[in-house]
């Protein structure tokens, strides 16, 4: 695997991204969520990725995360490297399906913007 | 006012909240909060709100804080009487309107339920 990135002391990303749980899923994709493999959660620790809660509201997630690594881009694609990630991804993915407009580039999670925060 | 809850150290509640931008007023959301108010946050950190982050996706705003007093809704209450935040809410009401389900309760910020949590 891809070593991690450096981190540099006291710098935090924060992120938030949304997603909508496709039809019938709800239940699986909660089941999942009752024990995510810690393989899974490993790699996330070790790619940078801490404070990580995933919300839900009607029929669309939220997830909310921070992020102390120095490339987000390259540590998210290296989580997305790790086989048991894969796999776990095989599992969750069919759970989603993209939030708001049918033209958004991705079949997952899309990224949200800050525009304000309050420390 | 009314005196913030007590604090119990190390004790954090996560918070997510989504609402959509009303037609027309993202330009104005946005310019408000490029200079949000000190007495409004002075008020968010007296009732313990804390690491507050508003991101923005497509028309949907989505709102992450952590709270650390003891009753949320209590101080939550509080906030909303703060004279400066009263007037505050006049401008951001409008911006805004409810996320998702027509028969939504509120007319503004929903809250979602968090279901997982990587610390």
């Amino acid at each position: 695997m891809t070593a991690p990135t450096p981190r540099l002391p006291g710098q935090v990303e924060r992120h938030a991204a949304i997603v909508d749980l496709a039809p019938g899923m709800r239940r699986e994709y909660f089941r999942l969520h009752e024990h995510v493999w810690p393989e899974v959660t490993a790699a996330l620790t070790q790619y940078g990725i801490t404070n990580y809660t995933i919300f839900v509201i009607d029929d669309t997630l939220i997830a909310y995360y921070e992020y102390v690594g120095t490339d987000h881009a390259a540590d998210l694609a290296a989580i997305d490297q790790d086989p048991v990630t894969q796999r776990w991804l095989s599992l969750t993915g069919p759970c989603q399906r993209p939030f708001g407009r049918a033209d958004a580039a991705t079949d997952g999670w899309r990224d949200a913007r800050e525009i304000w925060h309050l420390a």
